[in-house]
């Protein structure tokens, strides 16, 4: 860490700045210029309080030099993180791709979807039952009957589920669900995080529709330090002035993420893009990329789903996808140890 | 609504459409264009499910015309809503500023706040006891002991109290809380709005860092929805490229806000610059607008603050200020009836 | 088009407004809600200004229903354009990396990174002789003398030439430039835009920083209007919030532009992300995605680069990336006609 | 300046950075880390390229502490510049109205404004004649009839007038102009900076809409290193996520700009906001907020401006709105010396 200090700093205020620092560990070296001068702060700055520093009288300005994460940090684990969801591995060369309605509706929906999506080569059901949706008139979800049928779907399939809590009350009603998901809403609702990280269970983390993929592994780092190391990070869109798609595709966050970090990265083209006919290609592009995966909407009936239809590919073009998908990740990027 | 058609739209498909939208009430005016075929969709459109037009294969766009928001919306309560907080009255031309730390710290800590900002004319007190915090490292507020703390600063000065909510669970502790608030982060945590819309007692509704100004209404929409029409709406600034500033303030959301709802709107100068020496010019800036309020951070030794220091006045400071804002709030903006 | 009106519209202006869209042989259909009326514009609105529209006092939005965009657009020319330069072609199933330098620095550089990055099977080479910098303190290209030397690397490699203008001033020195680059700073300088539309020489058109893809397109059609079809189009990295890579690259906008317009589409990933170590993944995902080519920072030398050096590959970088691009291509993503 | 090295730095690189810093007078002082070393340089560093310490192997981030620009710098000039336009004085406590239509589009339009502007109270009389249109089908501005136009005006009213250039090929055009606009699309047009540098005539800069503060100073300091030092800043807008008004207006620019520069800061809130009823509010809030001026357009009859029509006031709303900021202007911020 280093803290500018403003042009004439106050002798005494320095002498309590720099005796705090060194009661906490932290060894400070002083470079003094012509206008400025620079203390470098060496030591184990990642529980220091940075607006604590920046608030003193004396300060011009504190930047970081150390990344503020530690259990999510590649240079403290530098092996990738393999994810394990009900027997399925995500990460550390193990690619997999969830799919499934963006609602659960109804019995014969959900279980008719999960056949189609596994004989596709899907791996992981997807489906919400707690919706978060921008109005209190738009359809909330099946709820508690919306897991229930996720769990019906599994028992058919085989494959395990994959779906969103909204709130810490709903937690009990998460027993048979293999991943939960957060969504990029909750994405710093940090006492679910807080919550999740006493699981031992695998998280879906999303990021934020305006969060920094700093603040993304930050998040990760609130269920890692409650003991939960089990985090797959989703990029899934951010918000931007363009409008012509729901949200902007950040695709350098796959491979940024992937060098910050240890944990698995996948990629949600259906929510990033808003439409379905532009979910094939930026799929491609995630794999291309270097993604350990992806999560895709799939419905049997497009124009009748409940929620976010205009995103969600038919099951055959799904099936055409998951070719194209198959055809190209022999070729895709591989990070460099 | 206006549904623009794709060229050669399927009968069979816009018969259905039709058909449906007669169900539900709406009646549709065709115009057949040259390249288009454009549907005006009049009724009540506030309950239709935008995303279930647009998923059908013979719409190429859908376009709203009228906001999807209407308790907040002041087309059909054209009258300014005051929001009652424990005996203070905000909005319809009454003006108030909350003040007090960003976290509660201790007892004398509290109580010296807030003395010191009831004398300069604040007339309601605010301090945070459960902090969200990027970092699970940072301190995370007193908790319990911070709401505890306030009621007493409350019984010593009879300032109603103001504080955030960050979870649902912790809602039995709010009893003798006079406002809630729901921080930026939590705007669009809809299972917590929905729940205060249950109750009984003020909402303090902060934008989000990337909610558009339409979804802040549709938040306090599902406020309102459940019956609590004491909503206040609060703009502390947006996230964008300019990092000079913590976040941008959006000055413009003060008179588009009142334009568009009934609400009371008030603004945090402190969260929205993040820098002490920026919120007296930005406060008054908020004054001249018309807002019906200002929420302001306001420290006894900020060079010691737990949490958010650069942001906070000293009391000193604020009474300067407060003077500043007696004298020019008789010629700030009124809005026309 | 549509007109929404305000409620009781007034008479006689609104027999104005029909009058003046009637004369510009626009006809008009109207729905006339409980809350709102509703014109419907049919006919060629592309050259009706919106904004003297919006301006009338009976008026309460209008909204567009159809692209702004004649020349660009796929709608009117299905076929892609396939763009020649100096016998290269680009668009149509030709694809083509272009690359080189960030800046000219002397012949010895530009001639032996023309000869290495021709090595490895990129078929023009760009390089910057007018520089646009933040600063004027830093070096600002060789400008006429690197034009020059450009001109010479062509002549002994047969490498077609690419490189940027700043302002018309410059325009004769571009004869034996083979294809103009319009900077993202300068996608608005539409004097620039008219000028180079009168032309007939290839025009690489990069997106601005915060430019919408509608406004790429509106610029493209401003060099189209002159009469000079040959333009590719450049997506190039926009702002965000996001500070960790240097801009955000928009991969949605390759498949975005090929819907849109018939017009070739290409990335450049050394500017998007700023960093070289970025370059690959992200080259491979605007493959994926279906661009028809790619511009990429080649140097023999970064970290002696009198510019941008943190964004350059090595010629053994682009030589192992080449390789991959040629594996990959195959599998590309291939848009339905 | 912070030069941040990657664990184990190459000996050999570092001595030749050290050397080379040396050479530049710039004193290099070295903090060892347990993870990092942390190199401070104390000297003139704002003509060191950031990029090209960034692009060596050995370096991992490289952090400026010393803002960039110096002609601009309040800390190098810390009175306020007073910039005279044709004897009307903009900033040290001189607060300025400039007003007139969008486009200027006749003698009678442009002087009948020009008379009503200035019997409100404007002093400084603004018009477009050369005009920067998204679409080429859209209205382009009277051009050089349009400077002769204003010029009329200028004769007739005696106010100085203000009008922008779109390229430098019109300069001769701009004689008998008193303040040269450069418009938000031109702000990193830096041949057109450069030359204006070499004038002795005020500028009015317009930040970019997407450029930092940092920037826009950066471009003040095009024009100053050539030794024009006249040059005014206009906060006019930026472009965010919220699209409810045209731009976000930054309304922190205002006091942010004055603490960096000694550089008159003034405010356009009809671009800004781009809807005529939000003009009052936001201006008050320019007003309140420290501005040393306001750019406003005014026309006579808003129904048939040629472009811009949504934003322009009438007279009558322009006199009401001077009466305003005549009463507010004595209880606006004042910066502390």
């Amino acid at each position: 860490m280093i803290v500018i200090l403003k042009q004439n700093p106050d002798k005494a205020q320095l002498d309590m700045l720099t005796k705090w620092l060194d009661d906490m560990g932290i060894s400070v070296h002083t470079t003094v210029g012509h206008l400025q001068t620079i203390l470098g702060l060496v030591g184990d700055t990642s529980k220091i309080d940075i607006d604590l520093i920046q608030a003193l009288d004396i300060v011009e300005d504190v930047k970081r030099v150390q990344e503020p994460f530690k259990n999510a940090n590649r240079k403290f684990h530098p092996d990738d993180t393999v994810v394990d969801v009900g027997g399925v591995k995500i990460g550390g060369g193990n690619f997999q791709v969830i799919a499934g309605p963006c609602s659960v509706e109804s019995e014969e929906q959900i279980c008719a979807v999960a056949k189609a999506v596994k004989a596709s080569g899907a791996t992981l059901l997807r489906g919400g039952a707690f919706k978060p949706r921008t109005s209190p008139y738009s359809f909330q979800g099946l709820r508690e009957d919306g897991i229930r049928l996720l769990v019906e779907a599994k028992r058919e399939t085989g494959l395990p589920i994959v779906t969103e809590i909204m709130d810490l009350s709903q937690l009990g009603l998460y027993d048979d669900v293999d991943m939960i998901q957060v969504g990029a809403r909750n994405m710093q609702n940090f006492e679910l995080l807080k919550e999740l990280g006493h699981l031992r269970k695998p998280i879906l983390l999303k990021r934020g529709l305006s969060s920094t993929l700093e603040e993304l592994l930050m998040s990760a780092e609130y269920i890692m330090a409650g003991g939960n190391e089990q985090v797959v990070l989703c990029e899934r869109g951010i918000r931007t002035f363009e409008t012509y798609t729901r949200n902007t595709l950040d695709i350098s966050a796959v491979p940024v993420l992937k060098d910050l970090s240890h944990l698995p990265v996948i990629v949600d083209p259906s929510h990033a893009t808003g439409k379905h006919s532009l979910v094939p290609p930026t799929a491609l592009a995630a794999v291309a990329a270097g993604a350990d995966g992806l999560i895709i909407e799939v419905h049997n009936d497009p124009a009748h789903a409940l929620c976010d239809g205009p995103q969600s590919l038919t099951p055959k073009n799904f099936e055409r996808l998951m070719r194209s998908i198959d055809a190209l990740r022999p070729y895709a990027y591989e990070r460099e140890a």
